[in-house]
């Protein structure tokens, strides 16, 4: 069988299975997620030397650590998998749940009920454990899974993609629920991108290049965001000690994240003050500034600071580097992340009602914050549970999605005979 | 400058507008709904002089008349119109509602605040009033419109755009809020479809050829329903006279539009009892019924009837022909909706709890009702106030799309210093 009639077959699959899935109590849907955690516990040494083949033959060809890293199940990573199975298996139901019934002037009732999206593929890079978690997501939420990761990861995937089998058919649920493509076939991805007919969503997850590639060809809806450039503004009216620890937080907690913060943005009036108070603790942390005008002089002696060139403002830098502007107020802070942004995360930072309420809405961004880290946009953070991605269109969802994001809401009429006058 | 230049100005010049009506209070995009109102009324006369253009030229042409129709502003038309400028600026305003602001651990306050998608296109065909409608739809949403019509509507179109771009300039918006492209060219549409970076949502409204040339260029998101292959099943518990009632509604009251009935299913238990009589209305109102072997017999007696041909199960036939299969039951239903439905609206005529509950969880479709016309599903119907289309996919709508739809909720964090641990 060719690449693409491979592709057809696992994904026509995975529709069947989807409705058995859809339909199946919450009780069976909670008992497979709870069997894959007893199951990773259980055969942890398999999943282990599945994981050490690939990291060996990873390292052999040269990847750098950071990737070796990402690719390394640690009893670390296997414990968060397990504790995810978990958490996501004591959620409450969202699938049938019905959202208010409203009586219209007919007598009838409409209401919206929670429906899974149906399939799922999700194409990601690196990390292996993202399949576990993506696979406990769509069981919990009544979506079939299709699961594409980097072909570095193939044998651990494949390892874990045993355990959710056992997991599933173990609760009576079809295996084809979850599928990975047995395959590191390049091919493979154009070939799912092309089933609209029977995916209904992907939701690519990695570098900027592969998503770009995964939109380019999909021709369902894609759930996206293809990088974070994070402003913070801190305005004349901040609390400028704890701006400091704020954006100190924001850049240098976990710098190669798409929510940490890539430009500061500090009012006129409060600059003198707190550019040097802020530059000691970036300097103390490593961080380099890439420094407007106004700022150079008031950064260069307690920060590692240069001047900014053209294209670092709207970079994304996932470095310990963060380009710094002095702006004279609200208005100008607004117009530079109106320009640059990216639609992920923006902060202000002010004791100031009314630009709070201002920054808020004018803002556009899929978390926009009042006196807090951009770092705290994160399904965890904000109160989903655990997320599959983060999307920063405005379609379907805009911030990080968890298990409500992959339902839809269908009409539902309850009448005693209506029809259309 | 070239067609496509010309569209990527226009699309400019959208976004630019859109940050501009996102801002404006409500009261600012009330009045300039109310002005278009009160336009639509003292201009009446040149609209329906433009529209006399449109129509004189499409009739020479050969148009056939149902299009004429549809083509043709009426008096009844223009006095839709201005009652839908009015009931949408009544309606409260979406933008800026925050759901409800829940605490997380660390004292912050989380919520989702309404937010419009940005600018809107809409792809539309025929009635030249869509045009109003969209653009109603989109003011009071915060959303910058892109209206590009039929081309038989080039000088109605052009005339009621003149009221509409008055209507904003007077209450201080801009007008690029609301554009149509100056041009027939049928280039102008596959170039406004590659600009997603100033186009977040395209509404293809028209016939399935349309939509699905819309979908194969488009790079943003496309909101669409192809076709209408509704349902109706008539369980054996039905009320059997009621059901009558329903289905005659639901196949011939409007049998041109998307959710009218295309196929009857009914309880074999009680076929012998219900077809003849439903076969006697149907007969009545000039159905032509496009049998099963089963119901065959039991319909040609009283309405035309003749065995239907397999691409029966599963077409839109848009036009006075049902086709009707007896089902041994619930079961077989469920399947025969699973396969030959296309997600739009499914209906059971039910007097049994159990399978009511069942079939609206388990039928796929925008719209799933009980003891109901499928003509119901519609915005106006279900509560929405005006629509500006259906969708028919699950990502971001599924059904009637009203003001709520034409917006997305970002998330807003309210801290008082909150950082990542």
């Amino acid at each position: 069988m060719d690449i693409a009639a491979q592709m057809r077959q696992i994904a026509q699959n995975a529709r069947a299975a989807s409705r058995k899935l859809a339909a199946a109590e919450d009780a069976v849907r909670q008992q497979a997620l709870l069997n894959l955690a007893g199951l990773l516990t259980d055969r942890a040494a398999d999943v282990k030397a599945a994981n050490a083949r690939d990291v060996d033959a990873a390292r052999a060809r040269g990847l750098d650590q950071a990737r070796l890293d990402r690719l390394t199940i640690t009893d670390k990573v296997l414990e968060a998998m397990v504790q995810g199975c978990r958490e996501v298996a004591a959620m409450s139901d969202p699938v049938g749940e019905i959202l208010s019934m409203k009586k219209r002037p007919n007598g009838m009732l409409v209401g919206r009920m929670r429906v899974p999206l149906g399939v799922v593929a999700m194409i990601f890079e690196s990390r292996p454990n993202a399949a576990v978690d993506a696979a406990v997501l769509c069981i919990k939420s009544g979506n079939a899974a299709i699961l594409r990761g980097g072909s570095e990861a193939f044998h651990s995937i494949a390892a874990l993609m045993e355990l959710i089998h056992a997991a599933l058919t173990q609760a009576g649920l079809p295996a084809a629920c979850v599928q990975a493509p047995p395959t590191t076939d390049r091919e493979a991805v154009g070939a799912l991108l092309a089933l609209d007919e029977f995916i209904d969503v992907v939701i690519p997850r990695g570098g900027e290049g592969l998503i770009r590639a995964v939109v380019a060809q999909a021709k369902m809806p894609v759930l996206k965001h293809y990088k974070g450039v994070c402003h913070t503004f801190v305005d004349k009216s901040a609390d400028l000690k704890r701006a400091v620890d704020i954006v100190l937080n924001a850049k240098a907690q976990r710098p190669g994240t798409c929510n940490s913060l890539e430009c500061l943005l500090v009012h006129r009036d409060v600059a003198a003050e707190f550019l040097p108070a802020v530059g000691k603790a970036l300097g103390a942390a490593g961080v380099l500034c890439k420094c407007c005008g106004r700022s150079l002089p008031l950064l260069s002696l307690q920060a590692k600071a240069e001047p900014a060139a053209d294209d670092d403002w709207g970079r994304e830098f996932l470095a310990l580097t963060l380009a710094v502007k002095v702006v004279d107020g609200l208005d100008e802070a607004l117009e530079h992340i109106a320009r640059y942004g990216s639609n992920h995360t923006e902060v202000i930072l002010t004791n100031d009602h009314a630009n709070a309420m201002r920054f808020t809405r004018e803002a556009d961004a899929s978390m926009v914050a009042v006196n807090a880290s951009t770092r705290l946009n994160d399904g965890g953070e904000l109160g989903l549970g655990a997320e599959i991605g983060i999307s920063t269109t405005k379609l379907h969802a805009y911030g990080p999605m968890g298990i409500l994001e992959l339902t839809s809401a269908k009409f539902v009429v309850l009448g005693q005979g209506q029809i259309r006058e």
